[in-house]
């Protein structure tokens, strides 16, 4: 069960360059692999194939570019199948001389290229497929704020002859609507436009539809020579790998009447060797054509493509990251200086693209805010708490838009919501010092007006109240496990989980209660906490694990008496972080957790994952074992394993956990996992002693609470820079084979130029700032603008 | 503007050999043409290339195979697109000397045969593919009463010397569930089983899906030896038309964990020259492996086939027309005889596989089974009646399952169901002359117990009352034609349609009534519909035809002044039927259809089509031009249309639209609806004059109110064999051109050996019975089980 050590993927995998990019060079290795850019409109993901996802918000989630059929509207699934209608953006190329054809980057005719480039940057995706001569280079980039997508395509002649060829941009539209869908070429606009009218049944919904961008069209800068818009037409009985129309000299200018309209285009190009010329498109939905003309107008250009690149660039550089790295391990500085960063900001930006985010979801995403925008994050607290109940209770999800309303999953009653709240301020106020945020005055819905410690007392009192005789609390149908709904619904069912996250919660809160001035609040719940860590340890032990919970048949579960679902990962990090467990139980725990639920792609969320419905526990136990939740690498619960980890000084073992969560670095783990360490994925399969075949493969799901967490324990723990009341604390917990590390921090306007090292010689950390002694190692007075000297030495 | 004549299309459309079958010789002419079986627990459609939509239920509509993605739940869609990963049953046959490889019936390899021969039967579709020496045989039929089909592969080897082969039967399951999905192959079963789990959020689905078929199968009755159950290993780089896995020498043996799970075998066979051997398969859901092993035991063999074939015949015997027809029009015949009570028969029988079917939808439908199961039809009426409501309102649609709820349309309020009760029951009277029905008790909901006159007394009392100051009819968000939700959502608009159908209801209610002995009723109501045509006639006549309606700002439309929607069909059908109209309106409104809605496909439901919404009309007005209710030749409304100049003695008319309901019989005209003549479409599409290319297009849905009527009018006016009180009269509308015909007819337990014939030499029609003139043309005291010879003259 170790680790893959590091092996040479240079087939695979490109140099990092200047960490900005990735580069896979094979299109069917990790035939899945992709990458995701978005704006505050939009967000779109793509694999190395070529196909795409994408969806823009009216306000709710909606597509331009759909499936072949009428898909259901659902929340974001992982491990999405692709298939050869799906949608996507594609470029076929056509030999006018030898009829020779193909298509970049490599769907839909998978025609086997001599040179494949796959690379996501940061701002845009690219790639670059020579084959027959030719090299095609293809680019796409967001606008700062539209729905809309710029295609850059660059066709180079490399076959030292003059070459005449045809290019056909395919960007299939789908299947728009059962109402009213139709696509033609509009000369004065440059390119196809398909309509189509939201389907809806009722009056009321006319009037939240009838704005809607029903239209989704594809221009091109350059000149065309011939299109088609109805998808049948363009394949005719050649199909998508062959279309019929691209055997003609002309596509056939067919049009769509209540057909699955598309949009192909003809370009001529005539290189002579040598020669290479650029052609640009966009590609989005607009609700008439006027939007269209005007997005043209404003866009369509060499110099509109450089102003919307720069643009949406600077709105990213607002999200950087608050540390650089250098480490030994270059896959992880890229993680950590670039894409980490990144996909935290994704998420307090356009919070995952969903008007009604959970509100576990939400204050996490926000929790990550906190190093990157913290201004971001401190008003989604306050957004947060305007939807606090009167009870003090905290609802499933925070609505975004007026409009919107609890969907899925947040119709389901949970109860650990109120948890979240110290725990994003634990976070929020170690980092910015912000304390006057907790004086804040809240209005909620029904006007009352409560400033932001009496809402958190509200909340801790009513996680405090919601428990049964034993003083366990109640999870009703879910917590954070969101799928164990039979467990609690009739009422009586406990959450081991939930019972020990309420002790660390007010164990937080009563910790910030102290340092900022109100002493009565954190004795009473500094007391609070105490009495629930005994009636955890007295309920809950079950004498080398904590359990899960108790059914509302009063039967514990995660057990070691249970045969499937035995032990469960978060009951263990949270006995840590909430101080239950003593020394003799965490070390029970610890030994517990590795046998038992690691594996060399993380620890799984539980084992052994269940095969069959349990009814006493629910949902859950129906989902398939390697699911994210029932016997996954559920990469959230992995990271409070190892915040927790860290929390006790397993600085060791926390790196492991930390590495694991990194796709590679060997070229096995890659493949396996099949994603690119662009992002963290929500969850990477388990079961991996039952279904190791697929156990590591990746969700390919880049929504998820886990990164905001493993940026900070990459912050403040593993480099061990954390913010503390005024000062910066410096306690690193650096794996031992790391001879050194250099790190830039930025805090609180400041910038810590901090170099680690390790040396024989010493028996204790020694910190030095501006060539002084710290023995403390907590900087204080720290001058905004001023740039520090940090020398770390650490023993070996 | 005329119909196409008859041509020669015996390159594309088969001998129609006894009746029972069609036969399609090539799989591109006419792509989507396809057929449908049903039982009572499932329907299956089968386009002539192999793609398949079946679904079954338990207790609403459910999949068994799935698309490549998470499919809605919708109703039927119409003109369904078709993509390469569409749900289909394919048979690969792979040379293992040469390596050739192609499919049956067509996709996914598209090879062109040598020969092809799709061929629909009533109780079975069945297909015979020629190609590279090779005849496949293929044939498709469903048992009685359990969700599964039940196949037949006949393999023969034409090629006049030995041949090795692989068969691979491939059935994709596609998509199951988000929730769990696996497939493997299974030794003890002989097949392949794919299990899901139907996801579910809310702890009160799960007792509602426990017991589900969730698992997918394909059995095999002969040797198997190998398999795939993975979609992705199956296809490979090589895609369906070249599938990776079928290069190798064996299939891989892959299973599905959490991915797309498939079924495909590989079965070798060794043919000598002229060999033939024949395959049987199983594919259909399961809740568990024992059901499939039961399954298996009961159905696999060829007996097994053989008995379900004779149960399945049996029960569609059960709904076999009251007419059989020979008349100069060979194609027409074949539709009476068997294909249109089929039709009628598939909507009673099944309601539409749905548990919430629109009341007047359900209605009609039992009116169809008045002719063909006329106990089914009763209780239909009286299982309707139960839900009427207090105030004799009937609801949007009638709950067929105790857990049923009111879905899509049936949650808009319509105004029109109540005008359906008398229309079914002067139908249902006539033909079984079941008086005692009116008397019969039936207790609604609340417990009110109503004989069913009563009941269509309180129905007729709500139509009067729910009428405007000017003693229109409300149309609320809707009435029969459905999308024209926003002429009157504000309380005020109204129907010019039902208004006129309300006098059309209260006229057949009173006859009924003066019939069955309420002479009281019969004259109020007579009374209440010459009100009600006064009315029409003073608020809704345009000039030269009928309004469609007056919105709620007083607009009326659907009349002259309007550039869209111009004039609607349905107003001036039943006007017609009404009595509303006097002869000169009549004459008016006549011409004004022929010269604006009248096309080579049939009358269309209203001109010209709205091209943009007109938001005091609505969503009718946002749906394409063409589509059912925009400008379509809408079958049911023509069929109205049809029935209304029978009425009013237009013989000659009716019959060029009865014609122009029936695909072909012309070749071009065959090719532009794209359907054979195995049922009849809901809708052609329409806005000939502006979309001339797709205009006549079939929506290749057959679920349509449209053939009750159809059937009705040919037994009863066509004919003329119409039942009334005890007696049968006779009264003929045969076209001028066909000199003679002869018709069957079953009536109260008796058989008329009907015979017309034109003859110059009379001036007026005379009927002889047995020999005997029967001067009134009414054939009473009839005997059951008797035959009766009669003899129709009718003068040139």
């Amino acid at each position: 069960m170790t680790r893959n050590e590091p092996e040479d993927t240079t087939d695979l995998l490109g140099p990092v360059a200047d960490g900005e990019r990735y580069a896979l060079y094979s299109p069917t290795a990790m035939p899945n692999a992709g990458a995701f850019l978005w704006n505050r409109r939009m967000m779109i993901q793509l694999t190395c194939r070529g196909y795409a996802t994408a969806q823009f918000m009216q306000p709710e989630p909606a597509k331009y570019a759909h499936a072949p059929n009428l898909e259901a509207r659902t929340f974001m699934q992982p491990e999405q199948p692709y298939y050869a209608h799906h949608p996507g953006r594609f470029f076929y190329v056509k030999d006018e001389d030898t009829g020779a054809l193909w298509s970049a980057p490599y769907e839909p005719v998978r025609a086997t290229p001599q040179r494949f480039v796959f690379s996501p940057g940061k701002h845009d995706v690219a790639w670059e497929i020579e084959l027959d001569g030719i090299v095609l280079a293809l680019r796409v980039q967001l606008p700062e704020e539209a729905p809309l997508e710029l295609w850059t395509c660059t066709v180079r002649n490399v076959s030292g002859r003059a070459r005449r060829l045809s290019l056909y941009p395919y960007f299939p539209v789908g299947y728009m609507s059962w109402m009213n869908q139709s696509g033609e070429y509009r000369a004065e606009l440059g390119g196809i436009v398909c309509r189509s009218v939201t389907p809806y049944q009722k009056v009321a919904d006319y009037w939240r539809q009838r704005d809607f961008k029903d239209c989704t069209f594809l221009l091109a800068e350059q000149q065309v020579e011939a299109w088609e818009a109805r998808q049948s037409a363009f394949e005719g009985e050649g199909g998508l790998h062959a279309p019929t129309a691209l055997a003609g000299e002309r596509l056939g200018d067919s049009d769509a009447r209540y057909e699955t309209p598309t949009a192909v285009l003809q370009q001529r190009l005539v290189l002579d060797a040598g020669d290479e010329t650029t052609l640009r498109y966009l590609f989005g939905p607009a609700h008439d054509e006027a939007e269209i003309a005007a997005l043209r107008a404003r866009y369509l250009s060499a110099e509109g493509f450089a102003e919307a690149a720069a643009a949406h660039a600077s709105h990213l550089e607002a999200g950087r990251g608050c540390v650089e790295i250098a480490t030994p391990d270059a896959a992880f500085d890229n993680l950590v200086n670039h894409w980490l960063p990144r996909q935290v900001f994704y998420h307090g930006d356009v919070n995952r693209l969903t008007t009604d985010p959970q509100t576990r979801n939400f204050l996490q995403d926000h929790l990550g805010m906190a190093y990157l925008a913290p201004g971001v994050a401190r008003a989604s607290l306050l957004h947060a708490l305007s939807q606090q109940e009167a009870s003090g209770a905290m609802p499933d999800g925070i609505l975004l838009d007026e409009q919107a309303e609890l969907k899925y999953i947040n119709q389901v009653p949970h109860t650990d919501h109120c948890v979240w709240l110290p725990i994003f301020l634990d976070a929020y106020l170690g980092e910015t010092g912000d304390g006057a945020l907790l004086e804040e005055i809240v209005e909620d819905r029904e006007g009352r007006r409560l400033d932001v410690a009496a809402r958190l007392d509200a909340a801790m009192d009513w996680l405090l109240q919601a428990r049964d005789a034993r003083g366990l609390s109640y999870i009703a149908q879910g917590d954070w496990c969101d799928p164990m709904n039979m467990v609690g619904y009739r009422g009586t069912g406990v959450s081991g989980w939930l019972t020990l996250a309420t002790a660390y919660a007010l164990r937080l809160w009563s910790g910030l209660c102290a340092r900022h001035g109100r002493a009565d609040a954190a004795r009473r719940y500094a007391q609070a906490a105490e009495e629930v860590n005994a009636i955890a340890n007295r309920e809950l032990w079950d004498g080398d694990w904590y359990a899960r919970g108790i059914t509302d048949d009063g039967v514990r579960f995660g057990v070691s008496a249970d045969a499937e679902g035995r032990i469960y990962l978060n009951p263990q990090s949270w006995a840590m972080l909430a101080g239950t467990a003593d020394a003799e139980r965490q070390a029970r725990l610890l030994d517990a957790v590795e046998a038992q639920l690691h594996t060399p792609y993380g620890p799984v969320m539980l084992a052994p994952p269940y095969t069959g419905m349990r009814e006493d526990v629910g949902r859950l136990t129906q989902k398939h074992p390697g699911s994210a939740e029932n016997g996954a690498v559920y990469n959230h619960a992995a990271a409070f394993y190892l915040h927790s980890l860290y929390a006790v000084g397993e600085g060791e073992r926390a790196w492991g956990v930390l590495r694991a969560m990194i796709p590679g670095p060997s070229r096995a783990d890659l493949l396996q996992r099949g994603q690119l360490p662009v992002y963290l994925p929500n969850y990477y399969r388990g079961a991996w002693r039952e279904i190791p075949r697929t156990a590591g493969r990746s969700s390919q799901l880049f929504n998820t609470g886990t990164v905001a967490w493993v940026y900070r324990d990459v912050v403040e723990q593993l480099f061990g820079l954390r913010g503390e009341g005024e000062a910066l604390r410096v306690q690193p917990q650096l794996p031992v084979h790391w001879p050194q590390a250099r790190v830039v921090r930025r805090f609180r306007g400041a910038e810590f130029e901090v170099s680690y090292r390790r040396d024989a010689g010493v028996a204790a950390m020694r910190v030095v700032v501006d060539g002084a002694d710290c023995p403390g190692a907590s900087i204080a007075g720290i001058e905004a603008g001023r740039r520090y000297r940090v020398d770390v030495v650490l023993p070996q």
